[in-house]
């Protein structure tokens, strides 16, 4: 029964992988395909005569190319061609350096050379800029230089042996190519342009959930009430470590052709721009959700009701204006509209700075309590600042 | 003239790389020697004529296994050596269960086996849990099983051809972990344990640097004494996207023997715990710093000294605390010199109460002008209660 338990459980996470994503289910069966035709065509004698060994170029490329987006597959895709161009025909000049000197130095110089490429192409594998585009072309580069130029071949065969290697990993790779982009594409530039979106939204909910549960008239009703939405008022937490896949996905975003709504130089920048600028919002929901949860229930009440309605309003201005940038972004509109939301969170800050001085003036209440309201309006306003600067790199 | 100043540039930031952190040229020293050493094997005659072509994989295992890290290159070496030997094996049976068919079904089955497996195992590699651990592995077993399975060699070929093939991946292998592990190792489980240690200090000298800078008894005064300590007021930012780093640092470190103070089974996962503490503090330090920068310039001055001073003892404080964690954590001692600086925040907390409390009746100020002081008071109470958090998983 134990064996069985364990069973149960790994059908129902399976279960849940799919239903999170179904095209997680598709990209399988498309490198399934992809691996199939080109195995079966190393497979069939006619072809295999023509390719030789070298048919099975073709299937590794296949499995070490195809990546679950487009713009994945692309990038592997020419980066492994042209560094296989580049570096044969490197890996061939190096061998007849060699060859000039004579049986006994040829060796020694050939190490020498593998040497000196390999530590140099590493080293520049450390460059942000080049890891990030051009890694697995480095790679390939040294793997093909270093094959080539110790293989101890004559010219002549090497020239053979790059005809059938060359064209084994384009058939691959047009296979990649091909299956990836017309049977459900996945689209990096795509998956960015929800992603960064669908932040947006993850921030409005959390401000327009936390403007219900905590900011109540009555507390002590609101829990029931409250408990049905808690999800809204976590989903803000996968914000803040947004910035790898953001960024992994900008940049292969900048390798896919044409696409839907995209043009082939869309500034996929701006939405890195507009992730800092929401990344930045959610540490400051982060600090807030800190504050209240730890400070409000010990001073629960103390928010005078007037400012109280104040910060909901205003709470719920900024997620409204959010939820007007993510509509934007999502169907690449003018983002006008959140202006209207933006302008009434900024007379909502004035409002609760009347509201404040008028009431200081009014009641002699303890200054302690004043504090968790006085954080929480203070970083509302910090949060609708950042607002404001998420709307500026909207509209760019 | 424009190219030499590029030329310069590009000196420069190579320089840079290299003063960064000066492993990374040894790194590709080291990757440079172990290819020249399996190459030239490769290229010897006599073991050329042992190996036959089969002696290119040692090659390319070097190239595709090395990383910077010896948790790295073992993880990947022990992955493709496990992965060829399975997939192998089932390569054989798959070719013999497909031979049963007849001549003309030997494909069907052959594609269908390969499709299924290419597929499941494509599918297998979206769990997080094996994506972190075998991601790698998983490649090379569909590659093997792949190549193996439409061979097309007969059976005996094949167990020649694996014989070979093993051995020289075993060589590549061995090769690539000797290099890594005798010559100036880079251990994983070293580098997560120093990046952690360094994270809390990064957040420690926030926090001694914002008493000085922005607590300052006469702010006019500071400025040239500030502008020398910007840098520590930035540091904390790199803390804010530590996460994924740090993770794949831990998941490295468990393939790493004993070295050094540690274990074979060091408790890897703790630090992954200190490490979002510490990312917890960090969000409250940025929130801290948007909500100062932001209205702390309008109100300048209005802190009362007193509540000043206590500040400042808080933030000054705290950052003794974390400085105390980082060092624990280095020298692997007992963080237990930490807990006073704990226990006088703990009271300085009690303090500022107090003193807001008597502040409250004697004065009639704005209360909108104390906003900013009772949140930076808030925040820094938030960060004391993370760090007592960060104390605890130190202790553990």
């Amino acid at each position: 029964t134990k064996a069985k338990a364990e069973v149960v459980e790994t059908a129902n996470s399976i279960k849940k992988h799919v239903q999170d994503d179904p095209r997680r289910v598709i990209h399988s069966l498309k490198v399934g395909l992809a691996l199939t035709l080109v195995s079966l065509l190393y497979y069939s004698r006619t072809l295999y005569d023509g390719f030789g060994v070298a048919g099975m170029w073709a299937v590794l490329t296949v499995v070490v190319v195809f990546e679950f987006t487009v713009g994945g597959t692309l990038s592997k895709g020419l980066n492994r061609g042209f560094a296989t161009l580049l570096a044969g025909a490197l890996g061939l000049g190096a061998q007849h350096l060699a060859s000039l000197f004579g049986e006994k130095g040829e060796p020694v110089v050939l190490g020498v050379l593998v040497f000196l490429l390999a530590a140099v192409s590493t080293f520049t594998r450390f460059f942000p800029k080049i890891k990030a585009r051009y890694d697995y072309g480095v790679l390939i580069f040294i793997l093909t230089f270093s094959l080539v130029s110790v293989s101890g071949y004559r010219v002549e065969e090497i020239l053979e042996l790059a005809h059938q290697r060359l064209s084994t990993i384009i058939i691959g790779g047009a296979t990649c190519m091909v299956v990836s982009m017309c049977i459900c594409p996945v689209w990096a530039g795509e998956e960015l342009h929800k992603l960064v979106a669908s932040n947006l939204e993850k921030l409005a909910n959390y401000l327009e959930g936390f403007g219900d549960e905590y900011l109540q008239h009555c507390p002590k009703d609101g829990k029931s009430a409250a408990k049905s939405d808690k999800s809204s008022l976590t989903q803000y937490k996968s914000v803040l470590n947004s910035k790898s896949s953001e960024e992994s996905l900008a940049i292969l975003a900048r390798w896919e052709p044409r696409h839907g709504h995209f043009r082939l130089r869309h500034p996929w920048k701006q939405y890195l721009k507009i992730g800092v600028h929401s990344r930045q919002c959610a540490y400051l929901i982060e600090a807030l959700n800190g504050c209240i949860n730890s400070q409000f229930q010990a001073a629960q009440g103390i928010l005078k009701s007037e400012i109280q309605d104040l910060c909901k309003k205003m709470s719920q201005e900024s997620s409204k204006a959010l939820k007007a940038l993510a509509t934007a972004i999502k169907t690449m509109t003018n983002p006008s509209p959140a202006d209207v939301h933006v302008e009434s969170c900024k007379n909502g800050i004035k409002d609760i700075k009347i509201a404040l001085k008028t009431w200081s003036s009014e009641q002699q209440e303890d200054l302690h309590e004043i504090v968790p309201t006085a954080t929480v309006v203070s970083i509302l306003i910090e949060i609708v600042t950042s607002i404001e600067q998420l709307t500026q790199s909207v509209h760019e």
